[in-house]
């Protein structure tokens, strides 16, 4: 046994469809060797072990395009896993890992990432080769952060709302948001996603009020075209100006 | 090889003395078997690798008691480190691995936490049995965070640096520093806490009126007591409507 068969990574992918907040999952899937019958299938994260030479990021980055062919996209490391039991507290992963020849009792680390994407962006598609025919993963799918399947692989549930809290944290504190909307955006829209991930609302005047007061959100000499509202003024990020403001500032915000 | 051989912990201990910012570092030493004398000494960060059937967190807290002394502190987990060279960069390190029967070149992931304590709370010592007569770490120590010794072990200076950040954004975001306040204080120690932490000066009056619209900094009916000058309002921090507070928070502080 070496490095790899300890250490995996696992990657939470928060998509945006413009309506809802989803999160990337695999289908596993398991079948009779006989009958090709189904014996379970639940969700899964897209994660993988981290081989010998490989960087942690990278085996992430890796993950992601073989089980659902997204790539290019910020990951952010949020916190590595290992409770003793993570892998054996369902009588399935000790079935699915038996059969892989694994010891289900054996501590795996993962280290965890998360990011926050356009959802419609993506085509979304399994390429990596899987080695055992009758076990597999696949249909990577955005599933509705609101109802997330009951039956989940190991500890990915528990994985999945603690990188929900890190992105709600992560997008009051940092521009996220401004990385999967277009350049050019209202703050119509701009409220909506921030009311969505954060599942409050807010009150329109106050969050413009707020918003407004930031330097690096722009006003542009251009409004919305072919809508059939009255067009509302679009605003750009200006990531160079945010990084020279944050250099400089130590604003207490408990 | 088993888990153990594969996944370690570091520490990082800042702790504010009520003058300066400082870092818990140990002396790693090396001694010629024959002669005594010292081959090499340098710093490095209270770690060890992590037991087979140790929770991770357990794990850090057992070095901090092993090492430093300190126990029953908050520990953060910030961030997990695995550069495919990360032992191996300094010959020094090459050297105490190959004399202690590791693989330099065998990658260990090690899982970094940070904690921020009162810096004179604590009598600092050395309980571990080390097996290694001539090769031994001693002497835990406060650093000031302004001269961080140059010669460290391996990547223990990148993961000191890190973890400062972390601290800096913290501070910002969470009530870190009231953890190690005493129950009453002054708003002028506070902001003396904060500008060490965050290395800048605030407007005295700037800092009091936002500390101030905080409702869980609650001005108490006392104050300083047995001061030379103008005796200052005590307030105390509460931890309950903070949780309140926050609960119902959805600022976006960009």
């Amino acid at each position: 046994m070496d490095f790899q068969d300890y250490v995996s990574v696992d990657c939470v992918i928060f998509g945006y469809d413009f309506e809802r907040l989803k999160v990337l999952l695999l289908e596993r899937v398991m079948l009779d060797q006989a009958t090709h019958k189904v014996i379970f299938s639940d969700k899964i994260l897209p994660g993988s072990h981290v081989l010998n030479n490989e960087p942690i990021e990278a085996a992430a980055k890796r993950v992601l395009v073989e089980f659902t062919g997204i790539e290019d996209i910020p990951l952010h490391q949020f916190k590595t896993f290992g409770d003793l039991d993570r892998l054996s507290r369902q009588e399935r992963d000790i079935l699915w890992l038996k059969n892989i020849h694994q010891d289900p009792s054996q501590r795996v680390l993962t280290v965890g990432f998360y990011s926050l994407v356009d959802a419609n962006k993506y085509k979304l598609s399994v390429t990596k080769q899987q080695t055992h025919p009758e076990m597999f993963k696949r249909n990577p799918a955005w599933y509705d952060i609101e109802t997330i399947p009951e039956e989940m692989a190991y500890d990915h549930k528990q994985i999945l709302y603690e990188a929900l809290s890190y992105l709600r944290e992560g997008v009051k504190y940092n521009p996220l948001v401004f990385e999967l909307l277009p350049e050019k955006f209202t703050l119509g829209l701009l409220q909506k996603i921030y009311e969505t991930i954060l599942n409050t609302t807010f009150d329109k005047r106050n969050f413009r009020r707020k918003l407004l007061k930031m330097p690096f959100i722009v006003p542009l000499e251009e409004k919305q075209q072919k809508v059939a509202h009255k067009p509302a003024q679009l605003y750009r990020f200006d990531w160079k100006l945010y990084q020279q403001v944050k250099r400089n500032n130590h604003d207490i915000m408990l």
